[in-house]
């Protein structure tokens, strides 16, 4: 057994044996608490000084009067890529847009382009180096999404990437397919003949090879359209994939709206979303996945967090770490900006790096808060309580990160 | 002797023995270079695989063809400070004003009122903490202020903390009396009367004790006024401090047209100035230090850095950490704000925090550049090249650190 004791504050989200994320302001607080663990599993929770009788097995940490938290979730990542994006830096500061890096072979193709010729074992290789980073960061579950393949070679190696990362590393890696993030050179100007290529060329083999436990499309002008992001998310979930949707980034085109009709899991992004899209969120019980980061590093409007909890959805905030519009994995500055730009409570933020990102990706009942019967997967920082996690930036406040019970540093 | 060897791009602005920073976007750049440092100064520079004779005496360190440059200078900062302000979350996200905030008792008196009640060994511990992270994070100088005293004896106290770093931690620490931060409970109102306890009492005490290098001023509407922030900074220079002034930040009352006046060696914030206060920092040949990092975190407009540029005047860029309104001492962010928001190219950005910030404190014939006969202050980074600095945030991109010739990490 493990027994995680004198915790200053023990904050979390509550919503045990729950698949549904909450848009209330609530989160147990208990003072001078501890955490038994069995098994990997959280099995007491006492609070007020409170302990177990303490035998010599039992392993003890000190969490030194500190504040602990569920472990973060980040819930929308494309953590696995080739190459880098920092070669558009003079053509951005002369004033190009990102049409017109496209159109010059740049942007997400330039992506594409370095991930197809990257080896499987690279690509490994170098995603396990930001895995490291995100756990020393305090993210104990992550998802990654494919998308920079674009063809069933590629696609399905991204994939493998994603299962060798969950196998291998301590974190809990939550595979994505997003075969329609974008369309390739060999399909320009054939969505349809892309989308199709996809479902019945390379979903069959993600699921065949058991690769993927969600479905993603990116539902925006310009990329795929509200029946095509349709067409995608249906033949996924016939294959019981699960539905995502990167919806309303730059036009309030439908996605949102679609992301209520199918009832899936999440929607992301949202920056443009109206109330049509909102009120079929609510109605369709959608996770909204926000990611201020990239409005950050876009320099673009923040997502209506505010409005969006006002109406009852559910509000989850993840990283977005990729190399073209956020390339940060870094969810603490997530949170920094859920405070400065959202404007969201610590409490609401707290619950949208753990239950409402964890429900985001179906994750609601075993991980997300510190309950009897969850996962062990919990933070120590170095902060007494989560105000001063929303506050200080730039630095990791993280001290301790416990993973199935296992302690990692 | 030291030699850094196989240094994929050494990148430096050039400017041995200038006291005077650089508006030029020129930086030198050399490929497969080497250097080599004797007595903690760089006493030869290599380029394109060449090498000096090896013998047995030599230290050598394997740079792994990743970009090297000059340490970073952090020329503006409060790092020695009571408390946090994290307790101001519910009041700012309920609509309180800065000023709503000071008159309840907050704000920076709070600050004062901490700094008052710690110890000069627990102030001096809580900065260590800070001067360790911000090593870590590649700063290899560090100007700190006072300015949470507001008294004789708690401003000395601050002072001393600052020597003790100084004289206990690898980093340069270069001292600031900022006495003139606020106008102290005991005073309200009474701005002359403290000018005065400052100018008579206050700082014939700092200067006895050699406590400070340089005379500082928060130049500002409901602050201190043009009068009072020259009386201040005149009198600090008749005992030999140099001057440097807060201008600028809120409203253009005159700060920056006094620095040129007065030939300050710096003036910082600037987010407000107008054409008048640039005209007269060039002609002063006064180094502008601006703080991105607090325009972010107060969601304020950020200074015209490229309008500065233009006229000539030499930006250097800061963290400006401290617990009111920038709770962050990552300079690396305040670099990728300077790409995002300042829309600096990064070679204007690697001066701005080597070479120019190096000017702002009076260092520029020492340190930030990378130069035969500088001090040999030079950070390995994870990166091939600086747009990549610029460009990743949210981590820590230091791979290594060397402070006078020695490799700390």
């Amino acid at each position: 057994m493990l027994l995680v004791k004198n915790i200053g504050v023990l904050q979390t989200p509550l919503g045990v044996h729950s698949l549904k994320g909450s848009a209330q302001a609530e989160n147990l607080k208990l003072r001078n608490a501890a955490v038994a663990i069995s098994d990997g599993k959280i099995t007491a929770i006492y609070k007020d000084g409170e302990l177990p009788k303490l035998s010599d097995d039992i392993q003890v940490i000190d969490a030194e009067n500190c504040l602990v938290t569920p472990g973060l979730v980040d819930c929308h990542t494309h953590l696995v890529f080739g190459g880098w994006r920092h070669n558009e830096i003079p053509l951005k500061l002369g004033g190009a847009t990102y049409l017109d890096i496209l159109k010059a072979g740049g942007g997400i193709l330039d992506t594409v382009r370095h991930t197809r010729e990257m080896s499987e074992d690279e690509l490994y290789f170098k995603s396990k180096g930001f895995i490291d980073e995100m756990l020393h960061l305090g993210v104990t579950t992550v998802e990654s999404k494919s998308g920079y393949g674009l063809n069933l070679k590629d696609e399905l190696k991204m994939l493998r990437v994603n299962k060798r990362l969950d196998k291998n590393t301590p974190i809990d890696v939550v595979s994505t397919f997003l075969g329609a993030h974008a369309i390739p050179p060999e399909y320009s100007d054939r969505p349809d003949e892309y989308i199709d290529y996809l479902c019945e060329v390379v979903l069959p083999e993600v699921k065949r090879n058991d690769l993927a436990e969600f479905c993603d499309v990116f539902c925006e002008d310009s990329v795929f359209d509200v029946a095509q992001s349709k067409k995608m998310l249906l033949a996924g979930r016939k294959l019981g994939l699960g539905s995502k949707i990167h919806a309303d980034e730059i036009e309030a085109i439908g996605g949102a709206v679609l992301a209520g009709e199918l009832g899936a899991v999440s929607a992301e992004h949202l920056i443009a979303t109206d109330e049509r899209g909102m009120d079929s969120m609510r109605e369709g019980g959608v996770t909204a996945a926000l990611l201020p980061a990239t409005s950050f590093y876009l320099g673009k409007t923040y997502a209506p967090a505010r409005e969006m909890i006002k109406k009852g959805i559910p509000v989850a905030i993840a990283s977005d770490f990729n190399p073209g519009s956020c390339p940060s994995l870094n969810l603490q500055f997530a949170i920094n900006l859920g405070y400065l730009k959202y404007r969201m409570l610590p409490e609401e933020i707290l619950t949208a790096v753990t239950l409402n990102a964890a429900c985001a990706i179906a994750r609601g009942e075993s991980i997300g808060t510190i309950e009897i019967g969850k996962q062990a997967d919990l933070v120590i920082w170095n902060a007494p309580n989560f105000e001063m996690v929303c506050y200080r930036f730039g630095s990791n406040q993280i001290k301790k990160v416990i993973k199935k019970g296992e302690i990692l540093q």
